[in-house]
């Protein structure tokens, strides 16, 4: 199932007339459908004058839809996606946000917690299926060696055993968990506050361009949108409804990181504390968190996290062989597409369609998925499996 | 009051016939006294056959008074002392034992948990004062030099603030925090698994002299007694009892320090936790600790500490000059006493009796620690107050 081009156009312009996280807009939109909400909101019928306020402010001699419009060009030209709860593909986790329960936060916080109305997402994968099994690991932009060697060591061993490994995108732990993941070839999502066009921090771009070819960029924010400082503690809320589990890697006191786990405990998802030398500022907010936090957990590695979050038997046992982690997690559509296809033989895309027991429209949008993920090539007569097998990645 | 010598002869000949904190032992005092309990034992009357066939094997051949007076005797050539429950120095929190509770550790090592029936004592302060405001700090003796570290400020932040640093007197963390103690002027008790004539570890030879001189060595076994490895177990249940909290500061998984904390734990008493690099072996237990004992409780510091032990206000408050801690300790009688002292002016036993308004034997006593702690100098034709004022130590 796919949202019709109004739905998309409404989510979108929603998005832009109030920040995500809007518990007056979600309402709305739950209550009327993002269209009737849409136009309520356009025609001055916000229910509360904040909201009304805030919308006269923003769409003053703008043509809002004419805004979205444009946006959604520009997720195309970007080589980018627009994900919306009436896709196949939306993370129905973040739905849970609805139940978030905070202790101790602030009240304005608070308010910016509703579940996000659209995401924007540039990379191959699903994002449901990215999201299936995957553990948030977040932390200090100004990380010590010693944490960057913790948030390394977890996302490696985290992707090597199948785990999405998903995080923020910053400097210090974020960047060393993407990294760890993308050296054991595994999947990893940064969540950005900001335009997949401009992920923020600049200097983390060749790493932003490495996620999107393996893994996946995702954001709230339409292209174009700047990485104000409130949109990262608005995006938190997403990493921690989205995945099975928050990790937590140094944090100095009352820090955003402390906030995601914060977050990942008031959705119920395991709330998961490295602790480190107390001599250490970037260990304070850990140290914090797990004195006053009754439900934070201690975890000192991999095995304790994956008793955490591992539901299944098998996350305890030794990793699968790494070649086949990324095949195990196509999903059941995929699997038959690309089964469909010979060994060294190129095949029509019809007779891949009929064999793999799809329709054409799905066939082709699971050869395009794989044919990104490097499971498949397109030649002039068809498809083919990729030379290296039917397995990679790099 | 103090202890008849029949009272000290015979719990001195029970320690030795039976490993302290033998719960058969402890019974039987508690129901005949030790006098009588002493005469069942030697007569073969032990309740139960392992007791009954370990006092025939260690009392063959033996005149067991005999060794009790010898031990009495090598005590006092030690300069040490004996002390009993029936002595007003008697430190009455290791009575607790009595209610000690605990889960997850082997039969056998539960069932060596009985009070004390005496301890020998070298230094000048009586015990219950020197415990009464009292912190354990224990933990590895491969101790990392963050671990090092963190004993030593704890151990000089604990008696900064007038509190009694206790600990083993075993290279790494115990070490660290006598010498922390010892360092801010500080009083610290080293409870001994051995002999107060031959302290282990030999190699901290000059730190127990230092201790001695100021602070106490303290321990269940008469001179002569062997440092043997089941005896610094029993021995931790008296630090953990006799103490108002216990902090570990680094241990190896399932360490002799790690069951030090869950004996504190067992007494009712808050079991403190520092963690450190998840990264350290050193860690390994404290960490194992705080994952799986609800009570234990992490801690970052002297402030903390101070909040989980620190019953009186002013705990939390800056610390007291340092000249007058060790004086703010003395009880009443010993007080009435140094004050009856003038200044510049050597006053007769007698005298001093009169003007402190305690009996003549009283005096002797308190004038008698006085002087072995440095507030007192004993001349020709009296008691003055020490050159250096009425305060030390160095």
């Amino acid at each position: 199932m796919t949202a019709t081009e109004d739905v998309r156009l409404a989510r979108v312009a929603l998005t832009w007339l109030a920040e995500p996280g809007t518990w007056a807009v979600h309402r709305l939109v739950d209550e009327l459908g993002p269209v009737a909400a849409l136009d309520l909101l356009l025609d001055g019928g916000a229910p509360d004058r904040a909201l009304r306020s805030a919308v006269a402010v923003r769409s003053a001699g703008e043509d809002v839809r004419a805004v979205a419009e444009q946006a959604l060009a520009r997720t195309e030209r970007l080589g980018a996606r627009l994900v919306t709860p009436e896709d196949d593909e939306w993370p129905v986790r973040v739905a849970e946000l609805r139940r978030l329960r905070l202790a101790g936060t602030n009240r304005k916080v608070d308010l910016e917690t509703a579940p996000p109305l659209c995401l924007w997402a540039r990379g191959a994968w699903p994002l449901a299926q990215a999201f299936d099994r995957s553990v948030a690991v977040v932390g200090a932009r100004a990380a010590t060696p010693y944490g960057t060697h913790v948030a390394t060591e977890l996302g490696y061993g985290l992707a090597d055993r199948g785990w999405t490994v998903v995080s923020g995108g910053a400097f210090g732990i974020d960047s060393a968990a993407h990294r760890g993941a993308l050296t054991a070839g595994g999947l990893t999502v940064a969540v950005l506050a900001c335009g997949l066009d401009r992920p923020y921090p600049m200097g983390n771009t060749a790493l932003f361009d490495r996620i999107a070819e393996t893994g996946l960029l995702v954001s709230e924010w339409m292209p174009g949108a700047e990485p104000l400082r409130p949109r990262f503690l608005i995006r938190n809320r997403v990493i921690a409804a989205a995945t099975l589990g928050t990790v937590l890697v140094e944090a100095a006191a009352r820090s955003g990181a402390t906030q995601t786990l914060n977050r990942a405990i008031g959705v119920l998802r395991p709330g998961m504390v490295v602790p480190g030398p107390v001599t250490s500022a970037m260990s304070v907010g850990a140290h914090e968190l797990l004195r006053e936090e009754p439900k934070a957990r201690l975890v000192t590695g991999i095995a304790h996290v994956l008793e955490e979050v591992g539901r299944i038997g098998h996350d305890l046992a030794p990793p699968a062989r790494a070649p086949e982690r990324l095949r195990d997690r196509l999903d059941d559509e995929a699997t038959q597409v690309l089964e469909a296809l010979p060994r060294r033989k190129t095949l029509a895309l019809e007779s891949v369609a009929t064999r793999a027991g799809v329709e054409l429209r799905t066939a082709m949008r699971k050869l395009s998925m794989l044919e990104e993920l490097g499971f498949v090539v397109r030649r002039d007569d068809g498809y083919a499996l990729a030379p290296s097998g039917a397995s990679r990645p790099a």
